[in-house]
């Protein structure tokens, strides 16, 4: 369909804000537009410098025959450190204590918006890394890994801690949890993951971090990577030595939990210092 | 910040893409860019126009003091019917079929761009009901129910079989599963439904309809109405005098599952009877 430059404008957002990290031909727009390779290079020029100003995130032009336009989502520093700000400040409400000292954040996580802005977040810490899935644990961290998978434009896959028929055959490992030292078990259908794959694992919350080293033993069985590792709250745990995992990314850090005075105190996570140097694609 | 109408089309087509379904006035965009509100105005039309004849849905003006503009997302007849066809098949594949006649859809439902067509369709079918929040069952139905509430922009309730601390009190109810007439356990958490909330059912597989007529059972415990059900993939019944809910939407329907000769046999369901007249807003 042949359409002018505003309208043309319009599609190529949409379109491009529909294939986040997919490399587009220009020959693509030409043809479905009907125009010359120049206008949808000016087009490309005006859209690119509206998603920088407005912090929607970049297009990257690869040139030559085989190149195209990419656009990458990102979240600018400032963005972030503001959003964490807002998350720390959601996420320190003493009505969320649950006895125990556990943490009430079902709300947070089926909130469309909240999740989208999340997710575009982990989406720019790991912008740099080859990830070809997201991998998270059943049930809560399922909303979260598709929200991240969205912007890198990869699928999830979930594990689970009990075998079910739908799945096919599995493979299960046996792994202790962290924080109560219980022997669990997590189980992944062996048609879901290939071997060899990059693999961001995504997660709600870690404490000692039992369920993400757990995680990444059964990668280990399925011969794949770790790619990254992002966190949406972590918890100070007493003893630090006996944290099993080092390497991942936070928003959100639980520094103390008081059930009898109802009191959570809270402080962003590692976020900024994994983003430094991330806007030179 | 000031934008001339070519940054202004990108930027407000990223805005009203990122926020469906919701008013927003006219003094937002004219402050936001430093415009004119006729200036406005005449950028709402061009993207209102390439919006319906590129298929991404419509803008709907709302006039008057308390008005604005709201971004409907839908799906063409003829782009669902055309959709429908590609998901048969994709579900029809003999290397699905798993012992006892199940099916095999986890990459279905871990496909990002999958499930925001599927999540595009369900929100045109239910564009029409007052939606309060979306309603599923753990664990398979949480990615499809996010890709629909993500379009309708409400949040996601999430039940589940079993009840775990960090839900805090929940009210669980015991039904009878249609097809294998087992009694379950459904469980809620208290916080995570308002009384009077208008709630859509999504699933991914329905047989008897045990599951849902379940969540209805649990939708009554929280007076609580039930706005619509959208189901991925019906399976004919034998006796279909037996089935529990008859006022759905689905995509795809299964005929027939010869486990032995490897052989499924698919067809459309409902969906195109149900939105007839859904493009007059």
């Amino acid at each position: 369909m042949k359409l002018r430059r505003s309208g043309r404008l319009v599609d190529m957002t949409h379109y491009l804000l529909q294939h986040p990290q997919g490399l587009v031909p220009l020959s693509f727009f030409a043809d479905r537009y009907g125009s010359a390779k120049s206008s949808i290079s000016e087009d490309l020029g005006i859209i690119k410098q509206t998603f920088e100003q407005q912090g929607i995130g970049t297009l990257v032009t690869v040139p030559g025959a085989a190149g195209g336009v990419r656009y990458i989502p990102y979240v600018s520093r400032e963005e972030a450190s503001t959003y964490l700000d807002e998350l720390c400040e959601i996420i320190a409400k003493p009505e969320r204590l649950l006895p125990g000292g556990y943490l009430y954040m079902t709300d947070i996580l089926g909130h469309p918006k909240l999740l989208n802005k999340v997710g575009k977040m982990f989406a720019t810490a790991f912008n740099h890394k080859k990830v070809d899935i997201v991998m998270t644990m059943a049930t809560k961290g399922i909303p979260l890994a598709h929200a991240v998978a969205n912007y890198l434009n990869v699928p999830v896959v979930i594990v689970r801690r009990d075998s079910r028929v739908t799945e096919g055959s599995t493979v299960s490992i046996n792994y202790v949890s962290g924080s109560s030292k219980r022997i669990q078990t997590m189980v992944l259908a062996k048609r879901s993951l290939e071997t060899g794959s990059n693999v961001l694992i995504i997660d709600d919350f870690m404490k000692a971090g039992g369920t993400v080293n757990g995680m990444m033993n059964l990668l280990a069985e399925f011969q794949a990577n770790v790619a990254g590792i992002g966190i949406l709250v972590e918890s100070e745990n007493e003893n630090m030595e006996e944290r099993l995992i080092h390497d991942y990314v936070s928003l959100v850090k639980l520094d103390k939990v008081n059930e009898r005075d109802k009191y959570i105190e809270v402080q962003k996570g590692n976020y900024l210092q994994h983003i430094k140097n991330n806007t030179n694609f």
